[in-house]
C-alpha cells in the first residue's frame, strides 16, 4: 500500500480525500500523480461548482511519505523529477482549478500538506489542528517554487520560522497569522466545511471562474520568475552528506549528525 | 437625487463625504466623477496637510447603486467604460494623492466601499462594522485592477473569501486581518478619526508627500502589470446570462437562478 | 564615544550586540559601518550555525544617531551616501546572511532599529517593547530602499501608520501584525531568544542557508527595482527647510515649525 487521493464527485461537488493510512496521509509519489490528476478532471468539468479536499482518519496530510525517499533523493535527476514534475504537478493542478477549492484541515498539517493546504481558496481548521515544515531536521531545504508558494499562503515571517527554526505552530496562531479563514472545534469541523460549500453553490460559478483567473494573474504564484530561476541549481544538494544523513537518520530512528 | 461626493476644505484639512440618502452611500456613476474631481482637486493644492473621507448617516458606502446596473452593464463597451475610466478614474485619483488620507468606516463597507477604503492609508472602525464583496451573488467578477486593489490590501486569503464565498466579516475579524488601523466604539469613531487627523497635522508634510510618493512606487498598485493584461478580455462576460440573471434578480428583489 | 556594534563567536553561534550607552543605541555612523563588517564576516565562516542580534542596557536601537545628523544631512551627496553606502551597506549584509538571524528585541525598536529587525528571521520581542519610525517629526522621509524593506517586515497597512502619523505600537499590536514571532515578559527574553538558537542548532546547517538563498531571490527585497528607480532624486530634499527646521528642532529641543 503506497496511499491513494480519492476522488468522489456528488452533484455540483467533488470531494478529493487524501488517504495513506497509518501515515497521516503522507503523500508517496503515487499520490502526488492521483492529485494531479483529479484536479486535471475537475477542471474539465464547467459543471462543478466547488472542490472539497480533506484527509483521511483525523489527519490532513503529515508530508511526504519518507519511506519512499531513499529511492530518489540521493540523485540530482531524480530529485528534480521529483520535486518539478511529481509535486509541483499536483500543486500546479490545484492551482490551476477554477472552481473555489475549500480545505478541510484537522490534526497534522505539515510539509506537504502544508503545500497542498496553500493551494486552496478557503482554510477551514481544527482547533487542535498543527503546522509545520519541518524538513531541516532531515537535512534538505524546500524546493524554489513550493517555497514561493508556502510564503505567499503562510506569509514570510512564518515561512522562515517554519524552515529555519523547525517550528510547529498550532491552529490558533495560524489563524492569527493570517493562513486560516475559520477555526472550530474538530467535532464540528465536518459541518463547518460543508457550510461552507453551501455558501459558495448559489452563487455565479462564471463569476466565481472568472475571479479565480485573475486572482491567479495577479497573485502570479505559479510563474514566479525568481523561483523559476532558481530551479536549475536547487537540486545539486541531492547527494550531499548532509541530506543524505537527515533522511537516514530519520528512517533508521535516529538523531541525524550534521558536519558544520 | 442619485447622491454626492462633498468636498469640504477646512484649514489644512479635507473632508471627502459620500452621500447617497436611503442607500447607505452606494456608488452612483456620478458620484464616481466626483470622487475623482474632488481628488485631482485636492492634489493640486499643496496646503492640504491631510483628508479624511467618510460616509453619510452611519454607514461609510454600501458598494455600487445597483438601480443604474441594467442601463450599462450588459454591454462589453459601456461595461469596460464604465469600470476603467469612471470607477478606476475615482480609485486611481485617491491612489495619486499625496497627502494622507484617512478613512472613518462605519456601518456597511461592501463592494466599491471596500475598494474605496483600500485606497486610504489609514483605516480606523466602528466595531459595528461590517466588510464585505458580495458580487458573485449578482453573478460578476470584480474588475482585474478593483482586484489587485483590494487583494493587496485585505490580503489573498480574505479576496479569495469575499469573492469566492461572498463572505461577509466583521470589524474585529477585519481588525485582526490587518485591513484595519483601529477599532472604537461607534459613538467614538468621530473622536478617534479627527484624533488621527490631528496627530499628522504637526508632522512634515513634504516627508509625508516623499514618503507616499515612494510607498506607491514600490506597493506599484495602480500598474500591476498582470491587473492591466487582463482589461482586454474582462468584461467580455457582459451580455451572459448570469451576469444578466444576478443583477435582474437583485433589482426584483428575488433569489438568482444561474444555470450551472 | 559614538557607540559599537560588536561581534562575538562563541563555538558556532555568533553574537551581534548594538551598543550605544545613553542613546538606546541610536545608530551612529561608525556604528552601521561595523553593523556591515561584522556581518561579513559572519557570512565569510560556514562554521556558524545562528546569529543572534540584541541591543545593550534594556532596549534594541533607538533610531539614529541623530547628533550627527547636522554634519551630512543637509547636504544631497553626503545624504545619499550615509543611506545608500552606509545605513544599506549595513542592512544589505544582513539580507545576504545565509545563516538564521535571530533578533532579541527590548525596549525601543525605531528608525534604524526597525530596519535592523526588519532583516532578521525571527524576531522575538519582550512584551514591554515599543516599535516606531517617527521621522516625520523630523521632516525627513525614509529612504526608499530602507521603507521597501520595512514595508515587506511590518505590512503595508503599519509601514503607512508609522511613516505618516509617526504611531508608536506596542509589542502586542505588531505581534498581532505579523511582524513578531513570539512574545514573552522582559525578565524571560534572554532565555526565548536563547532557546529558539537552540533549536536552530541541531537543524541541516546547508539546508537553512539554501532555504535563505531561496526566500531571499523570491523575496527580493535588496534589488526591489522600484525601490531603486526612486533613489536617484531621493535625496534631493537634503537641504529643504523643512528638513532642516526638523532636526534642528529635535537638537535644539523644541517642537517644529513646519510650513505647510
Amino acid at each position: 500500500m503506497s496511499g491513494a487521493v480519492q476522488l468522489k464527485v456528488t452533484g455540483p461537488l467533488a470531494f478529493v480525500t487524501l488517504s495513506h493510512p497509518g501515515k497521516f496521509n503522507a503523500m508517496s509519489r503515487v499520490m502526488w500523480r492521483q492529485l494531479r490528476a483529479a484536479f486535471e478532471g475537475i477542471q474539465q468539468r464547467s459543471d462543478l461548482l466547488c472542490v472539497l479536499i480533506q484527509g483521511d482518519g483525523g489527519h490532513f496530510c503529515a508530508g511526504g511519505d519518507i519511506s519512499e525517499y531513499a529511492s530518489f533523493r540521493f540523485e540530482e535527476a531524480s530529485l528534480h523529477d521529483f520535486h518539478e514534475n511529481e509535486v509541483w504537478g499536483g500543486l500546479q493542478a490545484m492551482l490551476d482549478c477554477d472552481a473555489p477549492i475549500v480545505a478541510r484541515i484537522d490534526g497534522n498539517c505539515m510539509g506537504a500538506g502544508l503545500e497542498i493546504a496553500s493551494c486552496c481558496d478557503i482554510r477551514i481548521a481544527a482547533d487542535s489542528a498543527r503546522f509545520s515544515a519541518p524538513i531541516a531536521r532531515l537535512g534538505f531545504p524546500m524546493a524554489p517554487r513550493e517555497a514561493a508558494l508556502v510564503m505567499r499562503a503562510v506569509g514570510e515571517l512564518t515561512a522562515r520560522e517554519m524552515l529555519l527554526t523547525a517550528a510547529v505552530l498550532d491552529a490558533q496562531e495560524m489563524k492569527q497569522r493570517g493562513f486560516l479563514n475559520q477555526l472550530v472545534p474538530a467535532d464540528a469541523l465536518c459541518a463547518a466545511a460543508l457550510a461552507r460549500v453551501d455558501r459558495i453553490k448559489p452563487l455565479g460559478p462564471r463569476a466565481a471562474r472568472l475571479n479565480k483567473q485573475a486572482l491567479r494573474a495577479i497573485a502570479q504564484i505559479p510563474r514566479a520568475q525568481a523561483a523559476i530561476d532558481l530551479i536549475a541549481n536547487a537540486y545539486a544538494y541531492a547527494a550531499s552528506a548532509e541530506h543524505r544523513e537527515g533522511v537516514t537518520a530519520f528512517i533508521e530512528k535516529r538523531e541525524p549528525q550534521f558536519a558544520r
